[in-house]
């Protein structure tokens, strides 16, 4: 992927502030922080999203998305992390290169959370449940 | 936790509309979902949130969390998924049972991202990602 964004991040033809970087992985800062100290998690490998990320590389980030959480967390003192994925354009994906937001929180930031919907009734949610476990079986 | 309303969910004290269930983890419905087949993704086992969740669980939780993704998405033939977690009241966490919310999402759905911020300047990104790597190091 030449011309992706945070290919070029990692390979260093895009300046970025590193947070940290490993054979597999790259962390750096948000250029767009929702809050201060807003970090990105990113596999080297291009991956579009987390339909095609491999579970190897699945196993070996989930505990550094921890790692950088805290510490990003406690870098600048905050109240709490969100960590995010978002997946397709119609999920809030900008950059095709999969990527974990690790998002600082503060007590009184504003930022607000989506609000929560109801099941028009049981046999609706019962028939979602039935098409998300037949999707798994 | 004899009071986590999540542990209470997974001995099957308080009903849920499940998904998923194997040794280590369970997944069920969000019953204030933010859209159809919203899906929380559970260790069976009560830790608070990811500070304490072992690396061992979250080696196991991140390729499951991928095929619920595909799953709930599919399921609901949505355009998108986003996968969340939120640690601490000041991130949203309401139920003190670390949980991954599975959203899926569909490319009209009213569901607004966050805004981005700006650095001052470069010494004030710089100084924060001194932060994180101190954290880190």
């Amino acid at each position: 992927m030449n011309e992706c964004v945070f290919c070029k991040i990692v390979k260093g033809e895009i300046p970025s502030d590193k947070v940290y970087e490993d054979d597999n992985f790259f962390a750096f800062l948000d250029i767009n922080p929702n809050n201060l100290g807003h970090s990105l998690i990113i596999p080297k490998k291009h991956y579009e999203n987390i339909y095609n990320l491999p579970d190897e590389i699945l196993k070996k980030i989930a505990p550094l998305i921890k790692k950088i959480a805290v510490a990003a967390k406690n870098g600048v003192n905050a109240d709490g992390v969100n960590i995010i994925m978002n997946n397709d354009g119609a999920a809030g994906q900008i950059v095709p290169h999969a990527h974990f937001h690790i998002i600082p929180r503060f007590a009184d930031d504003g930022l607000r959370h989506w609000p929560g919907k109801q099941y028009a009734n049981k046999e609706e949610s019962e028939s979602v449940t039935e098409k998300i476990k037949k999707e798994l079986a």
